[in-house]
């Protein structure tokens, strides 16, 4: 079944080229396709394109779908061309010509619009507790390990004195950036599409603000012609922010399988957590850590995915778009078992003791004795020359201590503001009062 | 001179490989450098690092400095590596040996990474200006041709009715989206790295909350080992904000671009906007909407350029970072010349009239008797296939009109609500202290 | 089960992660599996590792299980690893111990290198009969449609006449240059990575040129490491192969959809190949043709996928090449996919007549003009002003006519060389002998 | 000056955005553009369009303008638009109306597209000229250094025994690889685009084969339409090739970052090719190869800058083309530099001795240790299990000592086959007769 169906047959191979992974990728849309619905009919019966006695059949029955979605018996039949299909088809066996009124006033181009904004915000929010839930166990890593000492590298040299502390706690100070970036997505995303039609509004007299509140959106995408041009848009933001992740996840993750190796040996994980090779029966790999790296560069190749597919287009609706979903839906999929399977192998993380003792990190002090002697009135060019000469003399011999104190230094590591910084950010994502308005319009 | 050099001089080949182009990009940084040396010479007393008389000295002597620069007088000297080694060169040259002090307590890598953030603070600034010229120019397009009506497409394919007034405005709502995404940015990058030295931080007993507050940073980068992580980061997150403008500006010049074609025709700008042909004498090309186009697809590349640079670096800094600012420099300065020129040139749009006379528009209309038959009482199913049949059958003849009312269609294009849409995230910027606080501590 | 199997076991999630779409990737590398297996299990013989008497039963039973994939009866069952574990179980299961010699002088890595490259050999084999596919099509539509006039567009202008024989004919050409690309990605893919072991070879006495005989590859990947170092970049390099392909078909695609639309109005396709709108009911949708470009334009991203993923990691083999499957293989299907609906779609096309009689084209004449005049002796210069002078005043009212004779010019566009220049290129793939030296191993 | 002057004058903001970088690239353009035009003028005189008498004046005349650009003294002036006009302009300045001739059938488009083959042509001879130094490089330290021993790493963990003979041949290896697809798109560059003026042919009796012979082209873009095409198409293709030289000269620079990391500590550099830190007395910072490294990446993302450009761009030329010349020319200088600087830097490189008797390593033998069993009787199974469990009771203390004989692996590099593998290669590239031709077209 096609909404659009004519006289003629759709040639087959056509039909099969066309649809490609649609049916696949809409199942994920089935419950936002349903809460759309159920604003929709709302509004249309406030302007009268519904009789006021047929909203509780068409919202029972809607219900009763979005129920069977949400217990996994929902399909896309054989046949019929996608989710909207679908819905339409299941209201319409069960109510007979009055289900069909829920297609008046909207097209697909706006339907498909708002699913995936609804779809991408509830995914957002789960990123969200995914990126929540590695920057605790990053934090409390960092409180944990704050007294155990590292080295720091510059160009991959060794060059300063750095602690577990100070390398945990930067990462989850970093997703505090990425969750500023998220939630920016998050409001672009949160703006209501539905009403633009086709992409070019109709003569239905809609009451776009009306469904904007049922569906707890923040505000409206007003113009029409701006709405449709969301799809392409959203998926570019989103992309951003799906990258923004993985570029700190990826570092993090090549960081873990660096120090994991031998040469610098400083830190593992439990067997289980490793996988061994079938011919060197000593090995045991950091296979999952490689693999989220993986997975994060990825991520990090999706803006140009996005911007390849929709550069140059000119406005209105492509089909070219569908492809988004291909780009996007797995990358969602893939970041959330990164985050989860990151948090849960941290959490096991090994840290060698006394790292530094190690004579091949001496020089990690040059900057602690050249500050010495700063401090003790020597210029610093003057003292930074002195630590050389010893340096080239192999007379360096420094006390092998640290005494930093400034904010976010090795002794201070101002776990409390950045938590702060955290809470204040969450707290603008405004979570509890979009569930609240969804669930009231889907119970 | 650098600020590093040792007893052996390094080879030549390797100092011109090595220092790039840094030289010239580097000058862009020197008003940010300085500023940076102001407020931190301004901490450094106050922890006792500088005498409390030496302080006026120095920051006279950088306010001087501070000046050249604004007047375009400040170079980097052959044989002096870069912006900081020139500026603290310069001071040594004038007050001696105190002019060394203003490298106590900082490394050339947290030096950079505030030159950084206050410059593309400055640019970003820059950008939302352009921005909102054009944003202005297409409300105000929107507003003069709102009853100049255009076909709108789907497919590429004559779809239904839309109108100058929506072209324009869509393009405008589409800026607050991109306004949105960029304050992330700003904020994001608004935190203040000063203090983190080579990335480990250091044993001075700094007080970075002061020169948070001297350089209107809204925060601190707390942790050390995170603020250098924010090298490649910031730029990564800058590229998102400038790709999601290109996104949409290059979406606005190939509509522009499709509709100066004569096949279209809808637009044209007066000749000296266009440029000739060295074989056709009869063409008047729309070179400046192409080179926005280009600039733009340039602009949505950024992303994959940085994080192909950053991508699978281990912490710390890597002299790879140098290379951003060829990225990223010259990318700032495309857009806010294609966003001038694109203000600039759409002003001097002119608009065919009467363009749905034409006869293949007839089909516009086509969902206008549908809906038009579905308030009359059919269903709509039933309307699309009598309408459809109509087609088939050459009986089409629907009356040319439409009455769209709703929200953001074409006869409600909502400009009030879209200008106080973008006032509310104007607001959230906070430029004015910003500059407020900057022109005291130059002053 | 797993070939590296320890005494303790991996953890379940960290299993689920790491193993991702692997098995069902792996079912594509079946029989190329076993093509390698067949040819190991021949050269371990010849050096002693494996019984002469042995030999025909271990044959015989890899060439069982080959066709049981051939007949898509070969599966790899749960909790087995990967296609090499499932076919040494299946070995084992029916030879007994015998069966577990064929890992014997080689490691996984080279094993699914040589995989791979037999696999990549194959798919780029189809892929070259797909391009060859459209390139016949497109000759033929050229010379079809040698004397159908339309016009050629620069800067997306009316700009000078053209023909549907020159249109065609030159995404045909345009093809020889991505075999041409294709064939060079053919011939370094064709080097035998078998015997690098894990990277670093073994000290077993193998004869890596017997395997580089029996499997049909041009030479050796001599150096293990280097053989090592090719997973990533011969992605890297069929990426390239494959985004050349798709930058010419996408641009194909782009003028086909271009054409379609109501304002060129130059071609059309029977209504089966067409898709249809859910409320416009005039709708017509080139939706094929939207969907090649979007695939296209897939393919064209992914030198960036790969690039972004291999990118900064040091040499040796990385658990993220994994990934690598999920990017390539998917792309390599999409890219057949839209050859053959290409092809298919293309010889239903139909051609407008008489195009250029619409008064908007006729400056298309200009150059004509110009040079009309310049061949009657006035200098070029001169006569492009006057040509300028009369369409200015509106005096243009040229003869409607062209005269093209010079090398693939409308009137001569060298259908013979533009074939000649493709079966040259053709012919140095060599395909025939590489079918027949695996079809002498297999059978 | 403008070759297509009208009687209005383009608005000076339009002119300085259009041309933009435009002068200072086509600099770079001269030579070449002075070679088609002593090729066209030839051909033109062939077919009448030219005097006999004049082809002597006019030949000498562009030949003293070449001269002027070898020896630096050819500018171009202010007010004139491209490379292309000051040619002409030179040209009728010195022989009247005489110069004007050159531009007779012939447009900018395809004198452009000769001058980017040509310099395309000419650049790539350098750039393989470059590599070929490289490799020599590589090979002969591989020589060197065959006996030298160092760990080689799978999943970056200690995994078997390597050397620097492999380490370093392996990367000459695979520049052989790189070679053959340079010599892919070196070829497909190599076809003669002049005649086909704006994409659309001429009616001039134009004889593109003479041109395609005085060039040295190995033939002709036939179809003009698809001559056209290959603006942008060429890019793309070379930036393919560059993209792949990227890819391994990238991860040999990485690996050398790594190496020199004192974690490793296998190799380093006299201290004039290393820098230093400003605060970090110690330092001797790897930043060449951390440059190299980055430039790399800046290569590998050319592709994806090209694409994004040209994706979804109709057929014909269009202006955005332009930008091509900023992405492409400053790569290829910076592949050359960064392939000269790399073997200046690794002819001075330093190997430390023995690495391997250090503890960690001694795993590096387990795999010998298997195989020595397998050897002796045990199967393979049994042996992996039983070198498992020595290493797990601390059991293990295998001989130190390697016995690789195979095809490519420690004990038998293969130097000779590859070099052959090298010059059979280069030997398709056909230099000298090009070099003949032009040294013929231009003395």
């Amino acid at each position: 079944m096609k909404l659009w169906q004519k006289d003629y047959t759709v040639d087959q191979e056509i039909d099969r080229f066309t649809v490609g992974r649609d049916r696949e990728l809409d199942l994920e849309l089935a419950r936002y396709d349903i809460q759309g619905s159920l604003a929709h009919i709302e509004m249309l019966t406030s302007i009268g394109l519904i009789e006021k006695e047929e909203l509780p059949q068409l919202a029972a029955a809607l219900k009763a779908i979005y129920q069977e979605v949400l217990a996994g018996k929902f399909t896309i039949e054989d046949g019929i061309e996608d989710v909207h299909s679908q819905v339409e088809m299941l209201l319409t066996e069960r109510l007979g010509e009055m289900g069909k009124k829920i297609h008046s006033g909207r097209s697909r181009n706006d339907q498909v619009l708002v699913d995936l904004r609804l779809y991408f915000r509830a995914e957002m929010a789960a990123i969200a507790e995914g990126i929540s839930e590695l920057f605790q166990t990053l934090q409390s890593l960092s409180q944990q390990y704050q007294h155990r000492l590292m080295p720091g590298y510059t160009h991959l040299q060794v060059g300063m004195v750095s602690s577990f502390g100070l390398w945990f706690g930067a990462y989850a100070e970093s997703l505090t950036d990425d969750l500023q970036l998220l939630q920016s997505v998050f409001k672009i995303n949160n703006q209501n599409p539905l009403g633009s039609a086709a992409g070019y509004g109709s003569s239905f007299p809609l009451n776009r603000k009306l469904t904007t509140e049922l569906l707890a959106f923040d505000d409206l995408n007003y113009n029409v012609v701006h709405a449709q041009l969301g799809r392409g848009k959203t998926e570019h933001f989103l992309a951003f922010a799906l990258a923004g992740i993985g570029h700190t996840l990826g570092k993090l993750a090549m960081d873990t399988v660096l120090f994991m190796n031998q040469n610098f040996g400083f830190i593992s994980f439990p067997d289980e957590l490793t996988t061994g090779s079938s011919i060197m029966p000593h090995k045991k790999n950091p296979d999952v850590f490689e693999l989220i790296r993986g997975r994060c560069n990825q991520l990090q190749s999706l803006p140009a995915q996005v911007s390849q597919l929709t550069g140059n287009l000119p406005g209105g609706y492509h089909r070219d778009f569908q492809l988004l979903k291909e780009m996007i839906f797995p990358a969602i999929e893939s970041l959330k078992d990164s985050l989860a399977i990151a948090s849960y192998a941290l959490q096991q993380i090994r840290i060698k003791d006394n790292i530094l003792d190690d004579d091949k990190y001496i020089y990690l002090y040059s900057v602690e004795e050249v500050n010495r002697l700063v401090l003790s009135g020597m210029p610093f060019r003057d003292a930074y020359k002195e630590v050389g000469r010893q340096i080239e003399s192999g007379d360096f011999n420094p006390p092998r201590e640290v005494q930093h104190t400034h904010e976010g230094s090795i002794g201070n590591l101002n776990h409390r503001e950045v938590n702060a910084k955290w809470e204040r950010i969450w707290a603008g994502f405004g979570f509890a009062e979009i569930e609240d308005k969804i669930s009231q319009l889907v119970s």
